[in-house]
């Protein structure tokens, strides 16, 4: 025990964070400690402020703290295009490659073994909005993994009778792979690449 | 900008967390925000505490909260040995090899080209310990860098005259390497292995 009590708490508070380990984490805190104590107080209420003030977009679902998220208040995107994805890292990593259509963002995937079906994922959120808006497109841009293209299957055989395109991402991206660890460039291709999904 | 305002400036924030890149960053944020908001709030609240609570331990100035640390104000240490390091993490990695002394921790290890001389780093402080206490070894475990050797052998000549056996750990770790990153096992060699200083 050769930390004090506050500086200990502090280390175990730093391992919620992903990948940071014991050792990361008395590196954080005493880092923070000796050199920017400002800097954390700062972090310190940016947490507070972001845990209590951000919610979800009334429209896409993404996290924002504003009733609107960034790219449905914008009045210049693309309303005939909608694009799908799993998650909120997902819509920065699809508007890296230039798109700049609208986004529906599910809680995830459909995971039947851990009992997530397709309310739990916002399934009839999504219908509300596809039905609310003016699209000729919906792009699947769930991961290209085995629950991602399932959900996108069950998403389009959903849509089939909206007279609406239902396109998939191109797999220009490695099987098994994530949205948001791929490069911009490789993303770019799948989304130009994306194909109507037939049923 | 894809993230609202908050969550932007909750990613600039944790930037400031040593090897935390933007990504890395983001990823964080999200995995709060969607995964863990009390644990989030929980750390908050010990960054606050530790920052606005920690200072120094009045005798061996490491960090603590309270005037005394938990290897000053334990009484069943020996008493008549020091070791001397650089910095709170090095105290950590010593206690690893089941070193039972007392410490005194320098404020790094003195830098002339960066303006940092002796009382910069504590050197005054280190002296006034040595005097008060009943030492008969003072163990210099600053890092095996050109620095941490200069700052060693700097303080070996200041206490020449006091009657003390002064100490270095050997060199069982790597030449250039950092004394928190070594291995607990090479550690413990480095510091079974010290030798007296010849001056
Ligand atoms: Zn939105
Ligand atoms: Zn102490």
């Amino acid at each position: 025990m050769s930390f004090s009590p506050l500086i200990r708490h502090l280390i175990d508070s730093l391992r919620i964070l992903p990948g940071v380990g014991q050792k990361t984490a008395q590196r954080m805190a005493l880092h923070l400690l000796e050199r920017d104590r400002s800097g954390a107080l700062r972090l310190a209420q940016a947490l507070t402020q972001a845990m209590e003030g951000v919610g979800h977009c009334k429209t896409c679902r993404t996290l924002s703290e504003d009733e609107l998220c960034p790219q449905c208040s914008d009045p210049r995107r693309d309303d005939s295009l909608l694009c799908i994805v799993e998650g909120p890292m997902d819509v920065h990593a699809v508007e890296q490659t230039g798109y700049r259509g609208r986004y529906f963002v599910l809680k995830g995937h459909l995971s039947p073994l851990d009992g997530l079906g397709p309310e739990a994922i916002g399934i009839p959120e999504l219908l509300t909005r596809v039905e609310a808006g003016s699209f000729s497109e919906v792009i699947l841009a769930t991961n290209p993994t085995v629950e991602g293209e399932a959900t996108a299957h069950y998403i389009a055989q959903m849509l089939a009778n909206k007279g609406l395109i239902t396109s998939r991402i191109a797999h220009g991206m490695p099987l098994g792979g994530e949205l948001e660890l791929v490069d911009g460039g490789t993303l770019a291709h799948a989304l130009a690449g994306r194909r109507p999904i037939s049923l």
